[in-house]
């Protein structure tokens, strides 16, 4: 038994536990209710910035991406720049090691403002525009991926002589039951080596390994086993027949994030061991030398360092009794309850809790049934109008798919780190959002 | 049976069947397979200001609005701002007799900017913020929904003198199977009956009439007819108990649109025409004057006058022999796939088709599985790279929930009208894109 259990008036004067699989590695409780995360309270910093107001935990991105590099090594990693990026983000990161997975000329661009070294650029996407391209080619982008047999053709007309691509395979079977609308070049029925009979005709074109995207939120290590040996199988059949032999794989993304207390993330060491283990049995198998392992993570380098304070600016309950609570964001910062089915965990800040938690329904300010932030949360009783919430978990897609439904203002994104906070995106005006708008 | 039925080989020569439901009203296709709207040609349009592209069919706009206000009558229709909002647009609907529900600051800004009769604006909202209630004070605003009993004290204090108010009312049973994550005073319980009271203890605040909001995509006249009878029966209720007669009752909006062929929008006529009848009869019923009936529709005005025009990057072919059609935009721009489960109509614009049609699924740039823009598009057999697309039924929730994913610039949105198009939102840029940037 607890402390609290055994005393439950107890409870509601101690602050919310900070799992730390799920809060920022930082992020403690100070006086009076106060939330820090880097040493900033994060309730000073919405009263001098606004709400809703992203921040993010630069140590615990740092940190993220020391232990990516730790357990891939050096040159064995890449950022995938969509889940969170701004100009210094993309600093951070290649401070630390990582290259970049751009898929924009956007993207690109950020990644150059940012003074990175472009060869640890890659540009990838299923569906690349000329501008995009372009841009790639202008930056001296390091790397290209391939991902349909109709685009080789269109690079090697247009790429930089001796432009290194990596070819995206699909080398597993169809999803089970779900459509596929997945874009690489499939093993079965011999797309994939018809591309890699493509490139490897193109003088132009240097093909330099394998790339695959195996999904969203994965925690078991079987599926990236699985898919190793199967590229080593493609690639020692593709060895034997065009002599190209790869030297990099890349296994992607889709590392799983702890959202919610009980959730694990996936164990880095022990995946980054198991898979490198793999591959140079499976490569062995084929009397090939491995190819350098590399990973493209997104969302695990982000998700947990992100956090997301709110506003309460209505309480109410149903008929049921259930307790609803609107927050001042929704739909428009937080999209990924309704698109990836992320919980999120949510406390109140800013001052002590003089009631016994609850069950509450965290809603946005959207007026739409889909318009929720936390379905579940346990939030003292006593929270009203003008209380703070902080929301754990927001650091992946919050940012990047911001809209300004409603014309609301997207929110500022904070870099919090030793003892203070600094701006990286600020906070959108209402000018910001008219400055396109011909009818003024 | 058809002529293309009989002789299937004349299909691939013919340009696709624009269903007159379903697209523009001014819809029709030009010589080399252009497809007109206003006149104005999309390809042509998309030459000049780029892909994705919104364009709205200003008379198909103008049109709805005068079929609204012929139905229900002049000063009995509010337009609901979140579907697509422009300065340009709230001029239009204010032109045909609509007055503007707002639910943000930004857009009781946006009214005031497009010189609106702010009599005519609405606030609602079940999270009101401290700057929406004063920007819409400040401005003039007439209406006030309140939507939670806590907000009628602050609004005493905080209102002008004489202040208009509606109630939003939950006066039906909870929502089936899902969680009731409604804002509004319930009447079962007692809650609507406090609200009442309790506004009508407010010198400052008039109480004008009661508002709900029944859902979305909405075709069955009964859901509005049984609550018409249940909000009469509260109304007979609050005459007795505090001698206050609704001059309103507004119905909301959540009227069906038609987005396939298949599909029926609500009968406009024959709905008003039923509700007045209902209204009437459960008013005598009550011994009560009838209210003045209201209706306050975003998507049904704006839905099928948008269209959006992309440009095919890749395609491809999965092992089953599906195939996918990769354009320019996606999740960016056309949220309402994942979140509205709305299905979309492409064709083939820009150039004749000389392969017969067939099914292909649209997605997006995004690179997500989610990313799907036209699931079960119908589309001749040699769409290729380069190719441009539209698809019909946009108008509402695209413009106005566009995000930077990717940082993919958001679309330029135009009007179409009289044979030109001229441009309501430019299209963003990067330097949009980067201007809260910090890191520059």
């Amino acid at each position: 038994m607890t402390l609290t259990e055994i005393l439950p008036t107890l409870r509601s004067s101690l602050p919310a536990h900070l799992e730390p699989a799920v809060w920022p590695r930082t992020a403690g409780w100070g006086a009076g209710g106060e939330l820090r995360v880097g040493g900033a309270g994060l309730a000073a910093l919405a009263e001098k910035h606004g709400t809703p107001l992203f921040v993010v935990d630069e140590s615990d991105v740092r940190e993220r991406c020391r232990a990516y590099v730790a357990a891939f090594g050096a040159d064995a990693v890449d950022y995938t720049a969509k889940a969170l990026l701004s100009i210094d983000i993309a600093r951070w990161v290649a401070d630390e090691g990582l290259g970049l997975y751009a898929g924009s000329a956007g993207e690109v661009r950020v990644a150059a403002l940012a003074g990175l070294d472009m060869r640890r650029v890659v540009l990838y996407g299923s569906a690349k525009s000329p501008e995009d391209l372009e841009t790639a080619y202008a930056a001296g982008v390091g790397t290209i991926v391939v991902e349909s047999l109709g685009e080789i053709t269109r690079l090697a007309a247009t790429a930089p002589t001796g432009q290194r691509v990596l070819l995206r395979v699909l080398a597993g079977p169809e999803p089970a039951g779900g459509q596929d609308r997945r874009f690489g070049v499939r093993v079965a029925g011999g797309e994939a080596a018809a591309a890699v009979a493509r490139i490897a005709a193109q003088p132009g074109l240097r093909l330099a390994g394998f790339d695959c995207s195996l999904g969203h939120q994965l925690s078991r290590f079987s599926l990236y086993e699985r898919e190793i040996g199967r590229l080593c199988e493609f690639a020692a059949a593709m060895r034997r027949a065009h002599g190209v032999e790869p030297e990099q794989l890349n296994l992607g993304g889709g590392h799983a994030v702890a959202y919610r207390p009980a959730e694990l993330g996936l164990a880095l060491d022990a995946f980054a061991a198991r898979m490198r283990g793999v591959l140079h049995l499976e490569a062995d198998r084929h009397g090939m030398a491995a190819p350098r392992l590399t990973v493209s993570p997104g969302r695990a380098v982000v998700a947990r360092a992100g956090v997301t304070v709110y506003r309460v600016l209505a309480v109410t309950r149903t008929q049921g009794g259930d307790r609803l609570v609107a927050v001042d964001g929704g739909m428009s910062d937080c999209p990924a309850t309704a698109l990836c089915g992320s919980r999120h965990s949510a406390v109140l800040l800013g001052r002590d809790a003089h009631a016994a938690a609850g069950p509450a329904a965290v809603v946005g300010r959207h007026n739409d049934a889909d318009d929720v932030v936390v379905p579940d949360a346990d939030l003292p009783g006593d929270v009203r109008p003008g209380d703070l919430l902080a929301v754990a978990g927001t650091g992946a897609y919050h940012h990047a798919r911001a809209t300004n439904f409603h014309l609301v203002a997207r929110p500022a994104l904070l870099a919090a780190a030793d003892g203070g906070a600094r701006v990286l995106i600020r906070r959108e005006t209402l000018d910001d959002m008219l400055v396109r708008d011909a009818g003024r």
